[in-house]
């Protein structure tokens, strides 16, 4: 499949069926994050998976957006290992993990999986379930899996705004 | 090209031979950053094609990494358009510009044209030039083109850390 058409068919699935994913597509995910450039290569996230029953069941608390998943991907980062730009101390550290969590996105569905990238999960109590994710800002839950055979994108996921209203010609 | 081997193929260029980007390139690069997720479809992000040889004059003022190119894309944000997570009031438009400028990323590359992401740009200098920039965070500027005959990756773009080092299994 075409990059073009990965970007197309992709949508935030809210529904995945009971099929089992094979640890290694897992791998493969946390693969296309690790390749990810960067600022100056910094390389400033971490990637946590919730992989025991606990750690799923912490997810699961933290979250009333894990939509029947069984595997659990997070991604943060640090600021302090990021790069600043010197002309106006711009930290890159957040743009970064937005980096690696997007080609994590894709990559989750190039290899026939679905995904639906959660912001509203409950960080702190995350960073209190485990403490060293208090070091870090965290930014992405990825629940991971088949999509259920009546997952449908949502509504709001055709109301783009329009090139023109993104876009300014200078 | 499947979507692993985009990831794998695609680096830093930053070397640009003179051919000439036909503008419907363009066009879809920007048409990929458009259809980008962003959290709860926010989309408080902004695309500057700074087209006009002025334009194009002040980038290369206000960067020295312009490696020849001729095409410019800037994204921005806007923070007081993001989606905030209410568990810790986490602002999400930064990591939305993230996902919108890595769609753009990897479509340059899908379409066999060539960018570095480049974040170490006269933010402020370009503001001045554009007041109406003023109200957007500017993280990337893509120069675009065709990679010249000799262009390689750094070195550095072969010192990603390991997958032991990135990641950690709860």
């Amino acid at each position: 499949m075409k990059f073009q058409e990965l970007i197309r068919k992709r949508y935030s699935c809210r529904n995945f069926s009971d099929k089992k994913v094979d640890k290694e597509l897992i791998e493969k995910i946390i693969e296309a994050g690790r390749i990810a450039p960067t600022a100056v290569n910094t390389q400033p996230f971490k990637i946590f998976w919730l992989n025991s029953e606990k750690a799923k069941d912490n997810v699961r608390q933290a979250s009333s957006c894990t939509f029947g998943a069984d595997n659990f991907l997070v991604v943060g980062y640090k600021e302090e290992e990021g790069w600043e730009r010197t002309f106006d101390q711009r930290n890159f550290a957040d743009i970064d993990a937005g980096i690696v969590a997007t080609h994590m996105m894709l990559a989750i569905e190039a290899i026939g999986l679905s995904t639906t990238w959660v912001g509203y999960f409950n960080a702190p109590m995350l960073q209190n379930f485990y403490p060293q994710m208090k070091a870090y800002h965290l930014i992405a839950l990825f629940p991971i899996g088949y999509a259920a055979e009546d997952a449908v994108p949502s509504e709001r996921h055709f109301k783009r705004k329009s090139r023109d209203e993104l876009v300014e010609v200078l």
